[in-house]
């Protein structure tokens, strides 16, 4: 490593109306200073594009502050330290944490904001930490479990059931002993968790009604609603809910983009009529059981109980263009861009 | 009490679209028959009447079987038994069931569907029955207790304040040690509850802005908010809540009669945001401890520390229009028909 090298780096232009556009974005390149002492360099790998991304760009109160105009856009990445004045990390150390999307991470190695902490390339392929083993993962496992608290024998459905969460959702629900049935866009994305993933059944919502799929696969009603996508899909789900069921609020995709209020959920009395619960929940509240977490995972990954799916783009020149392929529906499996080989 | 007395009943002629018309009863005069062994006669004396009636009249499933049409149009109320060919109650008896919207109640005295039980008219006026200690209250009861879980210091909001359900939950959220503020149309309501019954703050509908009042009221944001009226409203509550906070949903009085869709709250991902929860409640469910519910609220209004406000209109032939006023805002305390004299 030289300080030859130049950085890229995707910075917060504007905050976007609708869906993302290129001007929202600025792209700077400039070249990589000098270490301090207790600081690292890290050459990215591997980032996370997530739904909840589009969330971070707009100035609204939420769970975490937005990215601020002119900040590198805030993401979830791995890369490999090239360089380390710290003792914490050496160099080849892989490392995970909040890089950033820039081709290069520099700072304090022990930085909190950022988090690094060192993941094992040969305990399982570094994308599956920012899937299965990383915060999609865990937002399905402890979001199925602690809020919608399945019990074998009962329904889960799913949307976005290929997507990184809900494709863990799905595997964890069988694990337990629920009947499973996904929500996708796709024959491809319904036949591959059904066949690959195991689930008992999948809806092509672009393919025909999800009203007639949830009444043809789910002929004993739904107990849990794991919900990505928020919406139409919400709505229908709620008029086929059992007593009691519970409702994991994750996300709302279908909205995130929206210039119009969201829609929300005109079917939410079916909630009183049915004595049903809807919660929210954002994984970081369990962070002092992550461990627990990846552990099950991880055994669960490696007995081939459960699979792990990611949609790799190459490139970080291509962020814009593979984060609006999220809310496109174009992803298939959790999306990850490569920003360099290892 | 002779058989040349006739009964009036109201019996639903057609499922009301939006707000019921009088076309959508039928008044039906007819002779009181003779009783049968186990038959007895009970002389409606009070009607509740009450927002759910509205759910009741249409053909949807629901928690309850719609009223057919050309049947009596449900509803509770409390009498005073006749004439008894049963041993179970005895003529002075003051009975409280689902006598229906009539003048006069025949039938086995043993029916469950109706469910007859012995109200004592020493220990407290005959409408409280209908109201505190009775399905509203148990509704504000346990719906508050059971899905709210206030906890000391924090602070409860609850709409349709000065309505049965809701002066009751109020009063109880002030005894478990709760701030509580009220929502409610108009001045006279406003000033009743917090005045009269305690409230620390009410929030009038009509002549403001909610969300300024909620930011006035709740100025540590809202942990528990108890819905009985649904759209703006609880769209409006929903910007204010707090982490981990508990709505809970009993009602959506603004949506009964609503031609359109149902208004869906658009802010429901405030849930997300907040991970908080939305559940509905039915009082049915708590029918096994109804008697503990009663004992308290029972104890508490002996002691003096809550009340209960009835609407009294007279006279069963002003049925139609009585019903009406709950979904006009025009009620001022828990409306109840006075069908004849004790």
């Amino acid at each position: 490593m030289t300080n030859k090298e130049t950085n890229l780096q995707f910075r917060l232009a504007a905050r976007p109306v609708g869906m993302v556009k290129d001007s929202d974005w600025q792209q700077v390149e400039e070249p990589l200073r000098e270490l301090a002492d207790g600081e690292m360099l890290v050459k990215v790998l591997y980032l996370s594009l997530d739904p909840a991304m589009r969330g971070w760009m707009n100035d609204a109160k939420s769970y975490i502050r937005p990215v601020g105009i002119g900040e590198v856009m805030r993401a979830g990445g791995i890369g490999v330290v090239v360089e380390s004045k710290s003792s914490r990390f050496a160099v080849g150390d892989y490392v995970q944490g909040g890089t950033g999307v820039q081709r290069y991470w520099i700072g304090p190695a022990d930085d909190k904001s950022v988090g690094f902490r060192k993941v094992d390339a040969k305990l399982a392929p570094l994308p599956t930490y920012l899937n299965t083993l990383g915060m999609p993962g865990l937002t399905a496992y402890f979001g199925l479990i602690e809020s919608g608290q399945p019990k074998a024998g009962e329904t889960v459905v799913v949307s976005g059931a290929a997507g990184a969460v809900g494709q863990t959702v799905g595997q964890v629900a069988k694990q337990l002993g629920c009947r499973v049935v996904g929500i996708a866009g796709g024959t491809e994305k319904c036949d591959f968790v059904v066949d690959q993933l195991g689930f008992d059944a999948c809806i092509d919502y672009k393919g025909g009604s999800v009203k007639d799929g949830l009444k043809q696969h789910c002929p004993d009603g739904v107990d849990v609603y794991f919900d990505n996508v928020g919406g139409e899909i919400l709505d229908t789900v709620l008029t086929r809910i059992n007593m009691k069921a519970r409702i994991v609020i994750c996300g709302a995709i279908s909205q995130y983009n929206n210039t119009t209020p969201v829609k929300g959920p005109a079917n939410y009395l079916s909630l009183l009529v049915n004595r049903a619960r809807m919660e929210g929940i954002v994984v970081f509240d369990y962070a002092d059981r992550y461990h627990l977490g990846i552990a099950q995972l991880g055994q669960w990954m490696k007995e081939g109980k459960i699979h792990s799916k990611e949609d790799i783009v190459q490139g970080l020149e291509n962020f814009p263009q593979a984060l609006n392929m999220l809310f496109e529906g174009k992803n298939f499996g959790k999306l990850v861009l490569q920003v360099a080989s290892e």
